[in-house]
């Protein structure tokens, strides 16, 4: 596997790929590799024969005062859990790399980039869109793998790319939890142990809110009870606990196509946890 | 040729393209062909094997109160066009084929798209890269062809595609102008013979600019020379005449990698016009 820093060496070595007819499958990641993007690396390995993943902390998706500078950096941990997974390629450009002197184009989707995580991060999504239509160009890839985890992030990408024609499919993989139940982040790494014995109210209501909507429970009724167990935990604070449509985001008096969202601070850690109903 | 009105047909057929190892060339227009469009196809024509017009006038780039409803619709004509000059494809999607229900995805170039035009048209810039990154998306050429009359425009385009690292390059064409010296523009239908005589002073001052630029006259001394003639035309309004640096777009004292732009209403129809000096 190599490590590649640059674009336009990454653009070669696919460009050769594609001229052998294998077909590219992207993983875009922030780096600080846990299991859950190594699902995504197994995912891609099914269906690609040429695996780019991107470990890249994109600036633009920070907002001032969130975690930029702290988020974890280890690249060469990355580099030998890409390779053991069988990747073909670790993309890691700097941050000058991907926005040289004078960048000024974006890309934004409207709507329900908005909502939820958007009210409470408004920068976010521009962000995010901008460096995957970036990666996207860059690697060409059939197929691009996200995590289900951020459920949210995922539908944005996936409206950018139809809305925009771009010439690929958005591959949506399973939560991945740790044995205790908290979903995989590389924000966990934060977490001190008792933060993180507090945390797991978060995991404990999405497993009791999966149950209850299988057992017919309206959604008020879930709602409530997801409240309460998170409280239970002590949070300083919880941005949504939200019952949406899965395509719409908007909230849903219905268990049909319907997702629980949660955001919420442990220990000044911002965790985000979901679950299909 | 074929005429396709159907994202889904277009994207198929230059696959096939590709699959036959053919250099994918597009023109985007907005219909209303005039010898201007027909000097991009006949360049794409000299680098590429396979050449696509696209035929949309796009909605996004037009501001309430523009002048959307009355531009010139001439498919048949334009299918006659561009049979001649011997490009392979016409693509001419509906509104709703571009922007279906529910769309909200924009790509926005910010810094020079909000000078000169972007401060009269603040939204038109926008709508333009929107149209063309779906367009290229939708078309993936190695070329796209554009006219250098909208010279703000392929600045505008050429950032989008350098910022984003979109996979083709931009080609600027020149202005091609009638016997009186007009640039040819689709919008020039709009003028009656009279306002067209008024609006000839457009040109002229656009060619003493040239010649004064070659004497080695100061900035101030042109720009003075160009409102005189422009006004002996009794134009309505001037939206601006500016001398600016060709890469910032920013007003300029140098004639160096200077270019001339102005905007000005005759007849109540806006013309825009420009020559590097």
């Amino acid at each position: 596997m190599k490590l590649i820093n640059t674009i336009k060496e990454t653009k070669d070595i696919i460009n050769q790929a594609k001229n052998e007819n294998k077909t590219i499958g992207l993983v875009p990641t922030m780096g600080a590799l846990h299991t859950g993007h190594i699902s995504l690396i197994e995912k891609a390995k099914g269906m690609c024969d040429f695996i780019v993943v991107s470990d890249f902390v994109n600036p633009s998706q920070f907002a001032v005062g969130e975690d930029f500078d702290k988020y974890p950096r280890t690249i060469d941990e990355d580099f030998k859990k890409c390779e053991a997974a069988g990747a073909n390629l670790l993309f890691a450009p700097s941050a000058n790399e991907i926005y040289s002197k004078g960048y000024s184009s974006w890309i934004e989707v409207q709507g329900i980039a908005s909502l939820l995580e958007g009210e409470f991060r408004p920068t976010h999504f521009k962000g995010v869109t901008t460096i995957c239509g970036k990666l996207f160009n860059i690697t060409s890839p059939k197929y691009a793998f996200f995590g289900q985890k951020d459920f949210q992030q995922v539908s944005v990408v996936k409206k950018m790319v139809i809305d925009l024609n771009m010439p690929l499919e958005i591959i949506s993989c399973p939560i991945i939890r740790d044995t205790d139940g908290i979903a995989l982040s590389s924000r966990n790494k934060y977490l001190s142990e008792e933060t993180r014995i507090r945390a797991l109210h978060i995991s404990k209501a999405i497993f009791k809110a999966k149950i209850m909507a299988q057992e017919k429970n309206p959604v008020n009724k879930i709602l409530k009870m997801t409240f309460e167990e998170i409280k239970e935990g002590f949070p300083e604070k919880i941005d949504y606990v939200s019952i949406v449509d899965c395509d719409t985001l908007l909230p849903t008096e219905s268990t049909h196509n319907a997702v629980l969202l949660i955001a919420a601070y442990f220990g000044g850690v911002r965790l985000i946890d979901n679950t299909l109903l």
